[in-house]
């Protein structure tokens, strides 16, 4: 309610940090305690070091409130802050270190690279046979998506996992337009690790602004944008799985995904094709797109 | 989704900070640049600190989404998540030095000290003529809290605003039980600067605890109670307005304040009042409480 005052911190301001971690009880979760007693020092840190006035503390309980009211089953804005701030892919890197240190020497082959989760997985999506398409009733540009799921020891890897999921030609997830489930799915590699399955050439798209998280990106100066990318998480009995993106090598935005999840060996070339040979293979007219990537998982 | 490796960081993890704080525009509220990459900074450091697991992380996600959705314009979790890790004190200390550093040495009147403005205060409040009861139909022990309102020269304030609130004697406010607007009123000082009103003396009560704010309490070994106080904010043409309580001398939990709120100048002692002639004064019946307290204004 008074103007910022300059004059030198009080023991209180110093002390305060103490005092709060020191209030935990005697038989608190250790890893519960060491999480909470860092978080409020840093925490404690930032309002020491920015020294917010009162009206920019209640600015910022207002934002975590209408960013929390939000949320709901088709949206989840605390997801989308934490991407937007680079923290989701911070925890991401931290969890998956074996996967994005390159040239880890122990394996022939590297890892496929792991990168944000984000918001808009669902469950509950079909299985689905090898070639079968996502694309439903949706236009777009037909895309053949293709590739072999390898261990890190080179061998391929039948049965394992692939759920895709990928916007619609307007950028929009089927949980921003309505209900059902679409241009997601799930399919298997087959006896030689091989996978094939219809899907669209994913277009960029801007995250959701409309809400506390777009307020943000604005004050910033900052767009919504992420580039066209389709997302898989690849998983197998044995292995390690990668929740991942393939970007499309092209794309606006490469340079600056608003969530900041684009990493260089994920960026994969959709190759035009006109093959009637190909299209025919597939059950495609022509002209479609072809894009082949080799998932590569880490043994445990 | 895999269990978290101690590898060495790679250098994605130590450069995303600077990544994520250089996207920002040129054009930037100067402010806003400086509290958004402080933020940033220290949030990172806050994860590079504790490396959470991916589950750890979507817990959090998932703490903060409950505690925005827990607010309505009846409750403010995130204020008591704020005020419960010692946050709001630590911003209403950076606010108030002046008020907050004992011994100032300019003024012959050691300003009130400020504390914690808690999510309970209530607009469209009744300005009572002085001597008012704010007691209402509630219970409790009646008490006549009275004293001056002086400007930090030692010059006594007419016409000061007090704007007082507190619980019932079940420790509940108002708006925790229902619409109206109990235990509640704002008064002026006289001419001399005097103020005086009946009121019921504060008990202690629990901050509400059937959200993340007392779960987290809970998972901490941490109790939810504040000590009894009655909270006031007074203001003044010319002089730097003051947030605060008075606590009542002897309550439990002045050592454990749920919310950090208690100084020692703010203890108050309620004293005991059976004098037929003091009751008559104040239109009571004997017994009830007296207390006496001067707040005192910071010139600006």
């Amino acid at each position: 309610m008074t103007m910022q005052s300059k004059s030198k911190p009080a023991k209180f301001e110093r002390e305060i940090t103490e005092t709060v971690n020191g209030r935990m009880g005697p038989k608190v979760n250790p890893r519960t305690a060491e999480l909470m007693s860092s978080l409020v020092r840093h925490l404690h840190d930032f309002v020491r070091d920015v020294e917010p006035t009162e009206q920019e503390w209640f600015a910022l309980v207002d934002f975590l409130t209408r960013t929390g009211q939000m949320c709901s089953d088709k949206r989840q804005e605390f997801v989308l802050l934490s991407d937007t701030l680079g923290i989701s892919m911070l925890v991401d890197a931290i969890n998956h270190r074996g996967n994005n240190l390159p040239g880890g020497s122990r394996h022939h082959f590297q890892p496929t690279e792991s990168t944000v989760f984000g918001p808009f997985h669902r469950a509950g999506v079909s299985e689905l046979q090898l070639g079968a398409s996502i694309q439903g009733k949706h236009g777009g540009e037909p895309t053949v998506m293709r590739g072999r799921v390898l261990s890190d020891d080179g061998t391929s890897i039948p049965n394992a996992m692939l759920d895709v999921w990928e916007t619609d030609e307007d950028g929009f997830y089927d949980s921003q337009k309505g209900d059902d489930l679409n241009l997601r799915g799930i399919f298997h590699s087959d006896a030689k690790g091989e996978f094939w399955f219809k899907c669209i050439k994913p277009v960029a798209y801007p995250i959701p602004d409309d809400g506390p998280v777009g307020e943000m990106l604005r004050a910033l100066g900052r767009h919504p944008w992420r580039p066209a990318h389709i997302h898989t998480i690849v998983s197998a009995a044995g292995h390690a799985p990668v929740t991942t993106h393939l970007f499309v090598k092209g794309s606006k935005y490469l340079d600056s995904d608003a969530v900041f999840g684009v990493k260089d060996s994920l960026i994969v070339t959709f190759v035009p094709n006109r093959s009637k040979k190909d299209a025919a293979k597939y059950g495609m007219t022509t002209p479609f797109h072809t894009v082949t990537y080799d998932f590569v998982l880490k043994k445990i």
